[in-house]
């Protein structure tokens, strides 16, 4: 079990998108991309307060494969694309760790990992909206 | 005050990005066609439990203008995007009253506007995840 080193923070949901095929065509066997991107994102050591949970298709299959994460009702949602499986894996806990350490959802532009600058698919306000 | 034709069904947001310029260059003075796109849809009439709002950026910048829906822990969250400013208000309204009429935000496919058929960036499962 993890240290809470976030007491105050509320928990935060990692949603792997466990269908995506990242472009293989259809006819290929075996563990799809999303669903080795979970197993490894799976593995590692989060925060306390993170969750990481497959989901089935966010429907960015152009720009698979893909992340959702949101926590509480005071932080944006944010969707991520373009990873490519299991070897992204290091990459996302970067970027997830740092949302989980906001309030807000928000991590500084220059914190934020480059992929994830360049992969920001959508984000979706905080449940209780912004002045 | 519309009539509430749908008691059991949890308050419906939709959220317009007003930022948005639509690729217009940033030079252009006057309204963006995001804020257009939200005062036509202001304007509408809608069910009871459907409020719209304008937001800041959903950062969906390339496929602009954009709005998110979202409504109750049971339903997904869905982003369109590629609308165009207020031409597009009755098209959304159409998609819209469609989504909030629905316990899950799942609209069957072939019910759903073209446009939303085509220009889905990205879904997020609801609050309560589906089995």
């Amino acid at each position: 079990m993890p240290i809470d080193l976030a007491p105050d923070l509320a928990p935060v949901e990692l949603l792997v998108c466990a269908t995506c095929r990242a472009g293989q065509p259809t006819e290929i066997e075996g563990p799809r991309p999303g669903a080795q991107l979970g197993a490894a994102l799976a593995e590692l050591d989060w925060p306390a307060h993170v969750t990481v949970r497959e989901v089935e298709c966010l429907s960015n299959c152009d720009s698979g494969c893909s992340i959702a994460v949101r926590g509480g009702s005071e932080r944006w949602t944010y969707v991520y694309g373009n990873f490519t499986g299991a070897d992204d894996a290091a990459l996302v806990h970067e970027g997830i760790t740092k949302y989980a350490a906001t309030a807000d959802g928000i991590v500084p532009w220059r914190e934020r990992p480059v992929h994830f600058r360049k992969n920001c698919i959508a984000r979706v306000p905080p449940l209780t909206l912004p002045e």
